[in-house]
């Protein structure tokens, strides 16, 4: 396992892998400054809804560090303000203000400052032990659908690089895989940032899971051939009704797989629900730079300049399409409303 | 109009705009070798199937002035061999073999070498010809279906530079746009070899017309926003029964169409038919280079070494999913087995 979001040994700075750099370069930063963790995620050096919100508990503990001789109320309103400035790096994952709200109601809770930096580090160490042990349980979970020799489409990443360990969507694979069974992995490239060629390839890979990499497009045609048995996915953010926020083309994976009958599950950690927000249309979906689709990674535009580009992040994908959330606590089936909601009594 | 596929001027070779160069440079190649020709069409220098056979027939036609001093029978043996040579470039269109057809049938139409090369050359013009004739009935039939301001996704590109003139799935937006009609036009990137970033965008743009580039996972996203009321498509080949090989990601586009209640047409001439063909079962499709999806375009590989890849040139779009297809005819409408069949009575 990768250990990609850990605290430097001064535990002054994160240190985290550069998934931007992937998979031809392991690169490791080392980041102490607001501005540079604002940066690592907006960026995507460090992304995935889980991984974003366990690196946001140890960037905010790194930063309390700086002001810990401050009096208690400053010390809280500086905390407060670099928790809202992390906080509007990216609008989709709940997971990030899910981890800084966490964070920040441990320091309320304090009242004072001793023993603050110390609460602060167990409760960024918990977010990520929690991650970990919620993957474990959502791996298997998922494991539980599958038999042997199973083909499963994914779209994106949704791995150990997105989560702790394991991952969400990839978690059934790569349990299953150390129990000795063999999938058939198909890998969405996942335009425009290609974290499915990039990062979920990378991972499946090296762990020496059976996965063949195709373009966004190709996935109906893989379907039609009858090589996919499951679509497992990741999310950014579900609401209460089960409408998934997913990285953009999600949807489009969840109508394939409906139209050819195959069953769709969305993987992820019961704080990615969001059951403040009652459906998909009150999901904020992140507008991201025209760019990213026109020039990023090549080594010359593949549009002429002045072309329009249309470049969401994610999508909502409808809970009717759904045939499960799987969460560390088990396994939602439709009605969502009900079933999201018996999570949370 | 981009005059992409001509003669030299001494008619010895055959002239092309390099498509795989678009949208960053425009290069012209004189090709005047059969292997040049047949590496033009298998490395996607020429492309779209109606190009590919105006480009096939104009090439026969230089090569035969090559061996025209050979008495008739060698003649028509060399050129059979190389049209045996070229057909075999690229497997998926019909129009390849049917220009090719064309050609070697009038060698053999003319009996002895008096008039040969006026003959081959005529045939060669009268595809060209043709095709522009055809484009532009396939325009007119396509644009009776819109009106201004409506919103058309298309994928792949099916435009003048895959035809002569117009295009077929772009000309009813071209030929509408000199008509001062406005669409709005969202054209998928079209993976792995992005014709929809670099040719339609490029060929849209530069006439005009409203267009928004985006990748291909993005479609579910903007049907979902009422954005696009008509699917247009392009095609290889399409089977008696309506079945439809494009572009890889059609069929996706058309399960997408269905699922937002969005109708989805086909344009081509009536020679993209292959009557003879009774379902897409039949239809070959193209397996291509794994680079094309790992590495091509990239300043560095964008998937680890070693990851296996999965790369159709083309998928089948099945004919229930199919609103209509439209050639220089007219649009038929389902059941396509009679509506087809009746066009070649």
């Amino acid at each position: 396992m990768i250990d990609h979001i850990r605290l430097s040994d001064d535990e002054k700075s994160v240190i985290i892998l550069d998934q931007t750099r992937l998979p031809n370069g392991t690169e490791y930063l080392e980041l102490s400054e607001p501005y540079e963790m604002y940066e690592a995620i907006r960026l995507l050096r460090v992304r995935g809804a889980p991984a974003i919100g366990i690196f946001a508990g140890f960037a905010l503990y790194c930063l309390a560090r700086k002001y810990e001789s401050l009096p208690y109320p400053q010390f809280l309103k500086r905390l407060e303000e670099d928790a809202e400035y992390l906080k509007s790096s990216r609008p989709t994952a709940v997971n990030l203000p899910w981890a800084i709200k966490r964070m920040t109601s441990a320091a309320e809770r304090q009242k004072s400052m001793d023993g603050m930096l110390e609460a602060l580090r167990a409760e960024a160490q918990a977010i990520l032990d929690e991650d970990i042990a919620m993957c474990k349980a959502i791996s298997e979970h998922g494991l539980s659908l599958l038999k042997d020799g199973d083909g499963v489409l994914t779209h994106c990443n949704a791995g150990p690089l997105a989560t702790s360990r394991y991952g969400t969507a990839l978690g059934p694979l790569l349990l299953g895989r150390e129990r000795g069974m063999n999938f058939r992995v198909f890998a969405d490239e996942t335009r425009p940032l290609l974290q499915g060629a990039r990062l979920t390839a990378y991972e499946l890979h090296k762990a020496g899971v059976d996965v063949t990499l195709i373009c966004d497009n190709m996935a109906s045609m893989v379907m039609k051939k009858g090589w996919v048995q499951f679509c497992f996915v990741g999310c950014d953010r579900v609401a209460a009704n089960g409408d998934t926020a997913n990285k953009i083309g999600t949807s489009g994976v969840a109508i394939l797989a409906r139209h050819y009958g195959i069953p769709f599950y969305v993987l992820g950690p019961s704080s990615t629900i969001d059951i403040s927000c009652p459906c998909g249309e009150q999901i904020e979906i992140e507008l991201r730079e025209p760019g990213e689709i026109r020039e990023k990674w090549y080594a010359e535009p593949m549009a002429p300049e002045g072309v329009k580009c249309y470049n969401p992040a994610f999508d909502v994908t409808d809970h009717s399409l759904i045939s499960g959330i799987i969460t560390e606590k088990g396994i939602c089936r439709p009605p969502y409303t009900e079933s999201l909601a018996a999570l949370f009594v």
